[in-house]
């Protein structure tokens, strides 16, 4: 049969869904829309209909957003972006709609249900607030101002006026504290969108959160999935980025994107004033201090940002060096020193792997079990449909593989991922026979799904192996086990009295949750209004329930109003920072914003 | 009738030709080859069978280039890159194919002769050295290196290292005189090659060329137009980008692409070592002097670098302020002056029109007859099937737009322009009459053929309006007739006796031709031998014959052997640094490279 009497675009399920749907939500006939959902089902929406980011589950969970959100939304529209494709029993359609305030983006998925196609997932996502749209393409800015005007201003002395003027004698609409991936990513977007922002950071340059890190530090993702919003990396750029390439292309980026940044500037306190409805930001610039009043509080601080640095006994007598790792400045000065690095996530291992290397006689001290996957098979069965040059050959460009990504149910998601890890398992049995020979503890994660949902669900728990794994397997680097009793002058004590002599002590102790930023920069009251940040509610490992449903705090309104949180690496940085812009645009113009289901508070930290 | 049954990508006319071209090739049947080109037609070589730039006419010329090159060339595996298509007699196809050493890509327009589908135009381009393909999509770095390795060295380290050892102990293969974006360009490209390269200029940042001119400039060419090899312009860059931005996007794009550049850097001497084979260079770098000892030497000072200042009578006399316009500064400090500025073409035009703007009283000087047309109908008329928004819709990327447009041959282009500007003629009339009016001596160009080809031919005489000429043509920036007589203490005395009161005079009477920096860098000798670059010999006005066929000089093996010159604009410096890279590439790794039909020497300068 031909491709014409097979699927014409308009006349396929999902083609038919969608206007079936159109016709039950313009009839307001909550009903009917909500029948069209299998059990189970899951919609997803990015700021859309619900200005949240949020999941509803099966006919019940359609019905409540529906009653909530119909009426004002108006949605409108809806019609298939490219042609429909039917693979095992699941249709997949990308579709376009509309809003009351803005044009829409989705990705639908029908099965049977007693013969009837229902969606089993659906993504809405906002892209563009109508009135509103970004100058680019066909609405770039022009850049020369044609014709003669005697009140002509350059570019240059734009520039220089608002350098000049913001958070001086301007106030930011937004004010975005950490000038990381995250921060840039949203202050590229908040301009593009003409939202007065502005980006603090305590390093000296932009890209400095890189750079400073240990020296042999690389990428752990692939460049696929590593693209800012705007603009992508050359399809020269190498794999896995060197630290100090990516803080060069960071500081790039932010002038190249006009993003204003204020670097050697740090927020000392904050505090929200009832009366201006603004915050009031203590900041100190290159020794300046200055008061900022920002109307949006933006934490784009880092999941990795705050250290955990333990309290054990003993610290204070140990006559040694001793670091978190984020301060770790590499090995160079440690040839021939004895270190003990507590921890058995990345961090440990690429310090591990890179004083081995140096000369140091290293020990790795492994508190709790570990999952490592090697990187090629992580980068070939877990990413390579979504990011690679294969992906990418197939059509799916990285903003079509974010999306891709965002329409996968995190309630499902594991059942997703567990066979992937199955696969990367079998590949490289022989590797996990010997890292469990040496005594390695090693783990697939609580349900076996493996690296990504435990960056999911706790940001930790993890090593992408690109080499190191290989040093404790066959013994170069030594392994020991169990928590820390204590600090001695020159060693650390573990809780089975084995003494670990030491010249340097590494703290590869992970990161605490963001709302810990809130408490010192505010106050620990409205960081426990915020609640924890990261995790789903899983009930798995350092992720507990409930179930949250989404990233708790992350990129969505909180608890707290006209405060956010912005992180995660760089795939969530450039995709989410679109949402989050768009949910400050809206405020900024004074398009209400009618959050949907606030999520509530289980755990402060 | 289905497209099935009328062209299978097969069998139609341009697949047929291919076919039996490179049988004709297969068996060095030369006249059979030569046979199948119609007469007139056109085959243009960048690099891929001649070592050269060159463009042969005719079966005669098919014949005499193949007779030079077949044998070593090899060529074969012509296949069709995608379907061909038919328009108005015209059948066009994108192809590929391999030499010996190389892999290419070509466009073919086939045409009727009687009865027969002969070669009108062919293109055939050099694209990648087998063996030495570039790292790019799947052949990128890894960047992390992953595995154990005692002796391990960071990106950071490597790229210091680098910086401490080229051009001080270990000497570059080409060394790049000149760090704009034509040497920026080609140091990107030699970079991807692995040919050791070291560009060098006077400035104190790269992007400095730009930054440092006169402050309303904006790029004339829009944005489709410009983009530098391996990293487009975000699509929210301006059509037209300020100096200043475009300054910052080329000091970055140095950076990302890992361009070894020496800012500060001034060559004074260099004279060839025929014991060495090598150029001996000498450099002052930040005050310090150097000897560098390349192999091979590109002058990329610019085609628009080396400033003609005139030898005026009464220059020294002349009280006021003078500079060329390459010097001048802007208009801020001469609000209430009385400035002449001599000459009347894009300089001139811009110069004076900022200059009106902050309240100078100015009057331009008109020697010669200047070609302007409007930005805007430029954009749409003359660029907008290539280089716009519209053309990328319709699937012709920047790539192919350079092919596209270089397929073009020279000899008959100027019939292709010629009702574009008619087109232009009329939809601006009103505006031409206007400035006519005003006293404007105003031309097409000799043939009427409008402004690319003034550019091609003698790289002046035109003006791209963006706003200034409504200016003159209004009266408001004055407007003098003639030649310059002498200056006196106060005035610019014309031929005519007109004497024009000034408190600053700009000489804006454009740049020499490049070997022009030979003679001043190596010596008059070498200057002449090289000859005269730019111009492509039509006998216009400035553009003296005999007929070049290519530009002359320009990218290619010149007479002085290990000697090249690099120029033009975004478009030129994107374009053509991959062939001159090639061609540098090839000496580099000792492929041979016998070049056919090296140019002749018919003018000085």
């Amino acid at each position: 049969m031909t491709q014409t009497l097979e699927s014409p675009v308009t006349t396929g399920p999902a083609a038919r869904w969608l206007t079936d749907f159109e016709a039950a939500l313009s009839a307001r006939d909550i009903p009917a829309a909500a029948g069209m959902f299998a059990t189970p089902s899951f919609w997803r929406d990015l700021v859309s209909f619900s200005w949240n980011l949020t999941t509803v589950e099966d006919p019940d969970g359609v019905t409540d957003l529906l009653e909530n959100t119909l009426d004002r939304t108006d949605p409108r529209g809806f019609i298939l972006a490219e042609p429909e494709e039917t693979t095992d029993g699941v249709t997949t359609a990308w579709f376009d709609f509309e809003t009351a305030v803005g044009r829409g983006h989705g990705l639908l998925r029908l099965k049977d249900e007693d013969g009837q196609q229902k969606a089993w997932t659906m993504l809405t996502t906002l892209q563009e607030l109508k009135g509103h749209e970004e100058p680019r393409g066909l609405r770039r800015p022009k850049g020369a101002q044609h014709g003669i005007d005697r009140n002509r201003q350059t570019w240059a002395e734009k520039r220089r006026q608002e350098a000049e003027t913001l958070g001086l004698t301007e106030q930011p609409y937004a004010l975005i504290v950490g000038g990381g991936q995250g921060g840039i990513a949203l202050g590229a977007r908040l301009r593009q969108l003409g939202v007065p922002a502005l980006v603090i950071d305590r390093h000296a340059r932009p890209g400095d959160q890189w750079r400073g890190r240990y020296k042999s530090l690389c990428l752990h993702d692939p460049v696929w999935y590593d693209h800012l919003p705007y603009l992508k990396f050359p399809d020269n750029w190498p794999v896995f980025a060197p630290k100090d390439k990516i803080g060069d292309w960071l500081e790039f980026y932010t002038q190249v994107m006009e993003v204003p940044y204020w670097s050697a500037t740090t927020a000392t306190t904050s505090a929200y004033d009832e009366g201006s409805g603004t915050w009031t930001v203590e900041v100190e610039r290159a020794g300046e201090k200055l008061t900022l009043h920002p109307t949006q509080l933006v934490m784009a601080t880092g999941m990795s940002g705050k250290p955990n640095i333990p309290d054990f006994p003993g610290m204070d007598v140990f006559t040694g060096e001793q670091h978190h790792s984020s301060q770790h400045p590499g090995p160079d000065a440690y040839a021939g020193k004895r270190v003990v690095v507590i921890g058995s996530n990345n961090s440990a291992f690429d310090i591990c792997g890179a004083l081995w290397e140096h000369g140091a006689d290293v020990t790795m001290v492994q508190r709790s079990s570990t999952h490592i996957v090697k990187s090629d098979s992580l980068m070939e069965i877990g990413l390579g449909d979504l990011y690679s040059e294969r992906a990418l050959a197939a059509g799916v460009t990285t903003e079509k593989a974010d999306l891709i990504f965002a329409s996968l149910p995190y309630r499902i998601m594991h059942e997703f991922q567990v066979p992937l890890y199955e696969q990367m398992a079998e590949r490289d049995k022989d590797f996990y026979e010997r890292l469990e020979g040496a005594g390695f503890w090693h783990d697939w994660g609580d349900d076996g799904s493996g690296l990504f949902m435990k960056y999911l669900r706790r940001g930790s728990g993890y090593y992408i192996d690109v080499g190191a794994a290989e040093l404790v397997a066959n013994g170069d680097v030594k392994l020991a086990h169990g928590e820390v009793s204590h600090l001695t002058e020159d060693a650390v004590v573990l809780a089975d009295g084995t003494s670990l002599p030491a010249d340097l002590v590494v703290y590869a102790t992970g990161y605490g949750s963001m709302n810990g930023w809130a408490a010192d920069l505010i106050s620990q009251e409205v960081a426990d209004r915020v609640g924890k940040c990261w995790g789903l509610g899983s009930g798995t490992t350092k992720d507990p329930g409930p179930w949250e449903g989404e990233q708790r705090n992350m990129w969505k309104p909180t608890q707290v109003e006209q405060l956010w949180f912005m992180g995660g690496n760089l795939h969530q940085s450039r995709h989410y920072s679109l949402y989050l812009a768009l949910q400050l645009k809206a405020r900024y113009e004074g398009i209400p914003t009618p959050v949907y289901r606030l999520q509530e508070v289980h755990h402060l930290r």
